[in-house]
């Protein structure tokens, strides 16, 4: 079966994959993936990761150990964990220390014609939200985890710095508190994708937005979180959604002299994304720029690499 | 008048110091001093502070515009607002960014015969509250800003790390919610002073502390920040108390994909801390290591830099 499979000499499509089915879960036929930062830095080095790529998907049930998921088509929870540990008991599982991730970590991910995954980390779509939207469930979710982590308030006014993929999503959920959500980037063509409820603020003009209440650093960039803690105001918020590696030019300084709040901020939770979606409170169609033949899945990724680019969806 | 003064020569004591007694403020007299971390800081150059040192006493009214405050005995919040900005207004006057700061910001500090402050920074002294222990309330109130800002639950471990001055009155007040309370600490002198509210657990241990819902960082070092985040648990909270210039050995990725929430933490509230006093549930003055003459001032310094020390106080 054809896949987008990394391994020691990188990203490359195979033509006869063969899935590893676990026993007890669901095989899963991809309908569309979406490619994402992470897949990105995966093909880097990062997490050490080897396999199939991908996890951001829509999909369909092709079997599974209860006949009713048959047919059905889903999205689903990509960490595994393991159900029994201290911190699964403890209500955390997505941070259960023996998880694996779909895609990312121990296990092959969903950039193939079949995959699988646990029932118990599947989703329904419902038929209101088409495959193009429901691709979109993972990053939206994990942008949803912000508004589950913080009280976002009417009155705030937040700044979403960075208006990549992430932060395009981050901004939407944000501005349906009500809240003043500036969304901020270096690109007019980035800028001119915010939607009505987003102010679009060109990077250039940052020092306009001091004094936010809450900052989320999506600039994917190790300079994100400084530039974050000089807009924030005293007592205020920055949510950290870039996975970076190294911080550059942080002191805790200020942090603690303007008692800041740092939240860091990952995976979220799929049933709200889903009702956003299917209210269409959310719409993330416009944020498509292109895309590729799973077997074409290495030209998906250097086209996701390219600054002109937003999501990149990939179809068996 | 004697005084303790930095200048650009260091501390040194002068015994001509003439007080700048402000207009419409308070004029108090110095009962008991108490010297801090920052402080020690100050002399080595940070905020390019000069003037009278000190920001913990207790003392008594000489002078006051409302003559109800003459011969009281009080102690102060040391941030002296504009009372008027944006930041004053949304009710953050500890954040004016105007604002002075006794013995650390544009404003004389209390290690002087007389000094001055705006009543409306005053906090009578119950009688039941001694000198001795009155001394502590800036500092037990910076230990009670951790309780303001978090919700620490009885079921929560706890873990202070550093059981220094700070850390001491940190983990003091974390116990009284019926958490698990740890201080961690170099060396057995300061662990002896901790009370039956808090385990004492020597830093070599430190691993067996690993899974804590809040760390305190009150280490006063560099590294302190990355011990923290490696003994918090995925979701928990780091508590940033030590004012450091830099840090060593922290990168953020553990921040973001463990989702631990990071809060700067500075000033409190003086009334709960004085409450605490009053009612017997926290007695700091088994801390007291050491007392010399105001005159005696940068001996006074030596002997806080000092590890063996823990709160010097000065007398006039």
């Amino acid at each position: 079966m054809r896949a987008l499979v990394l391994d020691s000499s990188g990203p490359h499509a195979v033509a006869d994959h063969r899935p590893r089915l676990r026993d007890g879960e669901a095989t899963i036929a991809l309908r569309v993936g979406g490619v994402c930062a992470t897949d990105l830095e995966l093909c880097k080095g990062y997490m050490g990761f080897a396999g199939v790529l991908g996890h951001e998907w829509v999909g369909e049930v092709v079997d599974a150990p209860d006949g009713e998921w048959i047919g059905q088509r889903v999205v689903g929870d990509i960490n595994c964990p393991c159900g029994v540990c201290a911190t699964c008991r403890a209500g955390r599982p997505t941070h259960c220390p023996t998880r694996t991730v779909l895609g990312i970590d121990g296990r092959d991910g969903a950039f193939s014609e079949r995959f699988s995954l646990p029932t118990a980390n599947l989703h329904r779509v419902p038929d209101l939200v088409a495959d193009e939207a429901a691709v979109f469930v993972e990053p939206l979710a994990a942008a949803c985890e912000i508004v589950q982590q913080l009280h976002v308030k009417p009155s705030d006014r937040a700044v979403v710095i960075g208006v990549g993929r992430l932060g395009q999503l981050c901004a939407r959920v944000l501005a349906l508190t009500g809240a003043d959500v500036a969304g901020v980037g270096r690109r007019s063509a980035s800028l001119d994708l915010l939607p009505r409820s987003v102010r679009p603020v060109l990077a250039d003009a940052i020092e306009g937005e001091k004094g936010a209440d809450i900052v989320v650093d999506c600039t994917g960039s190790a300079e994100g979180l400084a530039i974050a803690t000089s807009i924030v105001r005293p007592r205020g918020t920055v949510v950290m959604k870039t996975t970076i590696h190294d911080v550059q030019g942080v002191t805790p300084i200020p942090w603690i002299i303007d008692e800041v709040t740092l939240v860091g901020s990952r995976c979220g939770p799929f049933a709200p994304a889903l009702r956003l979606l299917a209210a269409g409170l959310i719409d993330p169609t416009p944020l498509i720029s292109a895309e590729f033949d799973l077997q074409d899945g290495v030209a998906a990724l250097e086209a996701a690499a390219s600054r002109d680019r937003m999501k990149v969806l990939v179809r068996p």
